[in-house]
């Protein structure tokens, strides 16, 4: 665990107040994973007939939950979900797959359910074997406990160098039924697209498919949780995951099969902003973070060109140094846009800090002002546009942190 | 400049002598570009019949002197270089283009020859306009004073962030005939392949064509230069340049026009000696180092993909940072094998540090001792090694500084 304690200067000033939704019932607990006086476990359960989707991350080297996840996506039938913090028993090998098929069976007996209908997330440290005992010990008094008001507690217990929990809410109607949509998140180091977040959990009442729900998902996390970045790792263990209780169906909504149902297009606006939401709360809390970085990229050849010249930005030490230290470097943001690999006309990019022109048709503008430039840099929240000057439509946003000294100060020494 | 003056502690005990090379004559000036105190203009002049070969950044938003040189290695006829450091006339537009011209001119009306045969690099700040008037009050003299003997004092005028003037030199024989190559480099942040070096001059005395010294370049270079990283920047200037003189060619070597040409094997050889030697001082020199990371990657599926795993090994802020916390954290190494996008077994990685093997076939090794692995922490010099477990052949070496608190003091505040 980070040495450091100070909290995110983005930190929320109220955190969001999640409605019940009911028959999903939550309880946390101490099972001393790794931690001590605080708890690191999280168990949610679903009424019958809960569908799941979800999107995992695409490492060559991703943990043992997100393989379970990824095979229980196949049938998509959810009864319980198991989350623990301090340990992501990623590279754990056959005792890795041991520790989870354990798991599940403890949440099983105790959610009365079958092991498949278990879904697991764990996040924490890599490669240290996780004792899926401790699990054991706690969980038959979490499912006696659980109760449906309990979100904020749950969002606390997945959080590792989290300062703040993360969670959102949304209301939409299917058909003029109203439904709810909860939402928790961690994540604010090794946070990098394919996905972003680490963890994030959302529940809905709505009824809606499991495959259906798994292609909003993907197509939400393009310009949500892929589109913001702390330091450019991406995690072993990256896990978004979307309940459906269809609880609104006795309400009279309509059962979604097709994502682009048009009596879904509002849930799915819905379901978006949330996302972003919870992405833009990951992003804000990111490891040390003293500035927000909001970066548009426009005139490059497509959007996703667009989001990979955002991304080198976003990722560049340099650029995230000159950003910490209120630097207007805006060099930096050439030499972010030259390396980034995609199509870029260098005689005809123009660059702004916020409404501050600094450079256009390739050179400094003539009337850039240091003195205007560095009094920006001094805002909390830094707005950076690029026209790339291909010519081309494509465009993007990526949100990103700065890199400080607090970021060497919570990952040079993370694990003692 | 940095704020800080704290010297690499992979700083060489002494610098390497360079020999003369018999009519190649360096000479450096104070011009006053940025900096105040210290040279930061270099000019070599090379005897008639020299030919020129090198390679350039890749980067969308190339310098004015990059473009400047790539349109004369067309011909590769050189008569002359300047070099420039507190200024990299990037993105200055028709400016930077009128700049060029303006230098080429001033040193051709020195040197004798057309503004053609002037090669031509610049290092430091992005976008800010470059008064060439300031290279013509000294250019004179410079020629005037130009001497064979000068080439630590051409190493020093280059530097930018660069704790370390970078040196280096080696003999060969073309046809049983001595040959001499001798190299100077800068470049210590914005430090990542396409090319890794901000710039590199290397001159020898051997006849060799200038597009099979191209050649020979491209090839040394992916070892070399391209396999060195910092921080992931690319910048917008990387140069290498290579100038033969041919005056071995009066003591009886052969004119060599294919790099496979077997007469030039040894001298191919004594090059790749002298570029793995410079990019080395190079990285080692990276900014903020305090820990150098060699990073061994094998079992991949060819060795193009071991480079590139080893990159995003080197390149992680999360393994960076371990390191340099002495923190044997090779979880983050598996996340980074994980993220690169190669093909790796997940199930079959092997992990060692030094001669510790920390994981083997998927988790953590057995005999694994954190006190061991704690142990090796805390050398200057980590060696990585990772078998990615692909059953391919492929493998590769990258060497990488750690990120420190001294990085980002480097680099918060780069310009003022």
């Amino acid at each position: 665990m980070a040495k450091t304690s100070k909290i995110s200067p983005f930190a929320p000033a109220a955190l969001a107040e999640l409605p019940p939704i009911p028959g999903v019932r939550l309880a946390v607990a101490e099972a001393g994973i790794k931690y001590s006086g605080r708890t690191d476990v999280l168990l949610t359960l679903f009424p019958e007939g809960t569908e799941a989707g979800g999107v995992l991350t695409r490492s060559k080297t991703a943990s043992a939950p997100v393989d379970w996840c990824r095979a229980q996506l196949q049938h998509g039938e959810a009864r319980a979900l198991v989350v623990n913090s301090g340990n992501a028993n990623a590279f754990t090998g056959w005792r890795g797959r041991e520790a989870v098929q354990a798991t599940a069976k403890f949440a099983a007996d105790a959610a009365e359910c079958t092991p498949e209908q278990v879904f697991i997330a764990s996040t924490g440290v890599i490669g240290e074997p996780l004792e899926a005992s401790k699990f054991e010990a706690v969980m038959a008094k979490m499912a006696a406990e659980a109760a449906e008001n309990r979100w904020t507690e749950a969002a606390r217990a997945i959080m590792t160098t989290d300062t703040f929990p993360k969670l959102a809410t949304q209301r939409a109607h299917i058909g003029g039924v109203p439904v709810t949509i909860n939402g928790i998140a961690k994540g604010s180091g090794m946070i990098a697209p394919d996905m972003a977040t680490m963890l994030s959990f959302i529940v809905t009442d709505a009824p809606i498919e499991g495959r259906a729900l798994t292609k909003l998902c993907r197509q939400h996390t393009v310009p949500t949780f892929n589109s913001v970045t702390v330091d450019s790792d991406t995690s072993t263990s990256d896990t978004l995951l979307i309940f459906a209780t269809g609880g609104a169906a006795a309400r009279g909504a309509r059962r979604i099969l097709d994502p682009d149902d048009p009596d879904a297009a509002a849930f799915s606006a819905a379901l978006l902003h949330l996302m972003h939401d919870l992405s833009m709360q990951v992003v804000k809390d990111g490891e040390g973070i003293s500035k927000l970085m909001t970066v548009h990229v426009e005139g490059a050849e497509s959007d996703a060109a667009a989001r990979r010249i955002g991304l080198a930005i976003g990722n560049s030490p340099l650029v995230k140094t000159a950003i910490a230290g209120e630097d207007a470097n805006w060099g930096r943001i050439v030499m972010a846009v030259g390396k980034s690999g995609e199509a870029a006309n260098r005689d005809r990019l123009s660059i702004w800090f916020g409404d501050i022109q600094v450079a256009s048709e390739g050179l400094r503008h003539p009337d850039y002002s240091e003195a205007a430039a560095s009094e920006y840099m001094k805002r909390g929240e830094i707005e950076i546009r690029a026209d790339v000057g291909t010519g081309g439509t494509g465009r993007a946003t990526v949100w990103a942190s700065d890199l400080t000294h607090e970021y060497i100060a919570i990952n040079a020494d993370y694990r003692s």
